[in-house]
């Protein structure tokens, strides 16, 4: 059910000073770069075996990610899991009274399907379910 | 350079809670589960894809774990990345002049080669080199 991370997703002040750290310190470049509206954030993801680490730079004050620099600084915001089957595990979860943030599945980065659980059912991790299509 | 994810570690107040979680879930039972002294926790590792994700649970209120529950409450700890070879790599990061927690190398769970980077260096990332012996 639980394939592997997709990826780390983590708050930055600025992406192209990650972008220059990477490069300087690892010769690596990142292998995507978007904004993702919903969010109002930029993202740059690095390639780290079948995993990516994304580094999201908030682009408005209103901003998830905006919000999460202010209260807890820089640092790792959410966790991403590729499952098989998201709407099969959403229903999985709702019989078990996991909470959810997103009842319904979206469409994230890559076109993927995603979808956010609270923190509060998940021991403090921001975790998001993700599917290929 | 960077292999992959090695896994990522998680601070929870209770591992039995978790392994009670991820069974009654996702059906997914623990890979290992041993004691860290040095660091003074329990660590409740699952496999995923390449990587584990690792519950520690401190054994004493002296433990790092303990002080970043009090400060922050569960959630995600340190990232773990696995490297070709730690020595180099840490060789790299001093003449770049990133701050090291770990100067050298030591013997981390599973008996791999560990250095610890300081989260100052590294956007807010507690972030360990990790490499097979």
């Amino acid at each position: 059910m639980l394939r592997k991370i997709d990826h780390i997703g983590i708050a930055v002040h600025s992406v192209e000073e990650v972008k220059s750290f990477f490069l300087k310190i690892f010769d690596l470049k990142p292998v995507f770069e978007e904004s993702v509206q919903d969010q109002q954030v930029k993202v740059v993801g690095f390639k780290l075996g079948e995993s990516n680490i994304e580094f999201l730079e908030p682009t408005s004050p209103e901003s998830p990610v905006a919000k999460f620099l202010e209260k807890r600084g820089q640092g790792m915001h959410h966790l991403s899991v590729e499952v098989q089957d998201i709407e099969q595990t959403i229903a999985t979860l709702k019989s078990q009274r996991i909470q959810l943030i997103d009842e319904k599945a979206k469409i994230g980065a890559e076109g993927k399907k995603i979808a956010f659980l609270h923190p509060k059912s998940t021991f403090g991790i921001l975790l998001e379910l993700s599917q290929k299509i």
